[in-house]
């Protein structure tokens, strides 16, 4: 089955289903996209370590990236990337780009200095200028970066927040979201809604109606994993995830550990995207099919084995262990390249296996 | 013309030569390597930022990389490295390495105890421990490292050192270059000895004479570029390196700018090495046929052009100005990746320019 979106240019696909769980592929202008597929974090205009032709070749063979709009406006800002053609021209990648709205990042590492029904009024965490966020002004963000997925500005409460903090922000949201609906966007550029309400379901699914019947390419779910255990983030995505609607694309944003993607997926989910393969590579901590490798850990000081005897990436094909843990006690560069093209390489292979499985053993859509 | 060296599998081929300056092949048991030839430094294990596979790449295609003795012996150590297999497996590259003796990093970063006619002892850089260098010890860590060329043991004094110094530093090198002759070495690895003398043409001559006459596989020239005026090292390579015995490789240690590597060419230099394309690399400093670019000025915030519109490295052929300055305002790992692979491109290509041109204007050896 296969169906248009709103957007010109794009297309769902469903191919099987096992389960809540689906594989498709979500069609774009710049290229099909098979899902589920976890998106490599390019924070600020570039995957942390990585060149766009190491995304591109198999087996880690990135076919989309995500994009921070929250970062690149504030640096390199507007009146670079514009000039320069827009961030795929700038950052050199020409396959499809999904970005936030800035919302999450706003709220998470900014000084909030006022928040109202209109925007948000915040200080940069680079520079402490003053700047003003609202849907109008994150969607023609959104427009000049030229992404292919766009995402609707959204309010993002602490996880632990009152009520009705948690009501007045999803109030917000679903305005917001009306807002971006109607704002210009590029030419070739999707927009996804994202559907929050915490850890309440009842609460998940009104917003859901509400975001739903706006008629976006995709739908995302937001404000999860930001705090809360992980069995309500986990039953929050069992409740809530298949009733999206089944013709669209279902996102996860921010979402997680491989674990995560797995029970995201049996749930329905068919996009992800996290820092974590990429952070905690950074960080020391590698992903293997026999569970995490901490690299500075003694015991492999002078073990000769690659980091996992399974991956095909380049730095298992090449490297060892004790080469590993040599480079990260040194700082080198090096290892923050070896260690993320490994750590990424184990998400798209675990995605991927995933994908394999509904496909072998789902009902044909 | 082509001469066996001492150490058997080792050979030096004379293929033209233009005033002083030579093009040659240096064979070697992994490989050979044309001369003149740029050798970029690999400090601890790694040509800072980049993998094996593209410092082999055309158009880079090093064929002989730096390893640094004083660093590999404090971390990881030998009892990393021997087991691991010596440092060619350990950093997975599979052409020839030449090691330096460890001697100008004791003298330059290490805090010095003691030195006497044996050796130095001193403190290590990292964590203050306490070690001791002799000329034996030096080969017996080169000896495990396995490189294809090691250096004579030698001390490096300040270039601002009294005569007496200089002298006693002479005495004490020829010494150790006779001990580092008669040390054992690894299957396959050649010895270069080190002539020192700082400025002074006579006692550079006197000390050339003293080690040319220990037949090692080649000769070095030292404690040159170390804070003296440029003049007077222009003066020594034009006045001492053609006295050189002509059928032995001959390699200016640590030196140096585009320009100096043109001087140590003509003056009849066939090996050089220096951080400087690697470390400027990282601090923003990038080579061009037109002049260096600052890559942080502000002039390069919107430039599309490449750093150097004739250079084919990946990074000209991809990337632009704006892009780059972008990613070394924002401290991203991957400038430091492209702008590495720049420079050492614009190295290469600056030293196989100048060994064309004496292979077509030069007369045929």
């Amino acid at each position: 089955m296969r169906w248009d979106l709103p957007t010109p240019g794009f297309s769902f696909e469903l191919l099987a289903a096992l389960g809540h769980a689906r594989a498709g592929i979500l069609h774009t202008p710049r290229g099909a996209i098979e899902t589920p597929v976890f998106m490599p974090v390019g924070t600020a205009g570039t995957v942390k370590a990585m060149t766009p032709d190491e995304l591109r070749a198999p087996p880690l063979d990135a076919k989309i990236i995500l994009g921070n709009t929250y970062h690149l406006y504030l640096r390199p800002g507007l009146d670079v990337i514009e000039p320069l053609g827009g961030l795929h021209e700038f950052a050199a990648w020409d396959r499809p780009i999904l970005t936030d709205s800035g919302g999450f990042q706003v709220f998470s590492l900014a000084a909030i200095n006022t928040v109202d029904d209109d925007g948000v009024t915040f200080r940069s965490h680079i520079d402490g200028s003053e700047h003003r966020l609202t849907p109008e002004v994150s969607m023609r963000i959104q427009s000049v970066l030229g992404s292919d997925i766009a995402m609707c500005f959204d309010e993002c409460p602490p996880g632990d927040a009152a009520p009705e903090v948690h009501e007045r922000a999803l109030a917000r949201t679903t305005a917001w979201a009306r807002r971006c609906r109607l704002a210009p966007r590029a030419n070739g550029q999707a927009l996804f809604g994202i559907v929050q309400g915490g850890t309440d379901t009842a609460r998940r699914l009104r917003h859901m109606g509400e975001i739903t019947a706006l008629d976006f390419d995709g739908h995302a779910l937001g404000g999860l994993a930001v705090g809360e255990n992980l069995a309500d983030t986990y039953r929050i995505l069992d409740e809530v995830t298949h009733q999206l609607p089944a013709e669209r694309p279902r996102y996860l944003m921010g979402v997680g550990t491989p674990a995560d993607l797995e029970h995201g997926i049996a749930a329905g989910i068919d996009m992800f995207d996290c820092v974590m393969p990429t952070r905690n590579a950074r960080n020391g901590y590698l992903f293997t099919s026999a569970g995490r490798v901490n690299i500075p850990n003694a015991q492999y000081k002078t073990d000769a084995a690659p980091i996992d005897a399974e991956c095909p990436c380049a730095t298992c094909r090449t490297h060892s262990r004790a080469y590993l843990r040599h480079l990260y006690l040194s700082r080198e560069i090096l290892y923050s390249r070896l260690a993320t093209l490994h750590n990424l390489t184990f998400y798209a292979r675990h995605v991927r296996a995933l994908r394999e499985r509904i496909l072998r053993d789902g009902q044909r859509a």
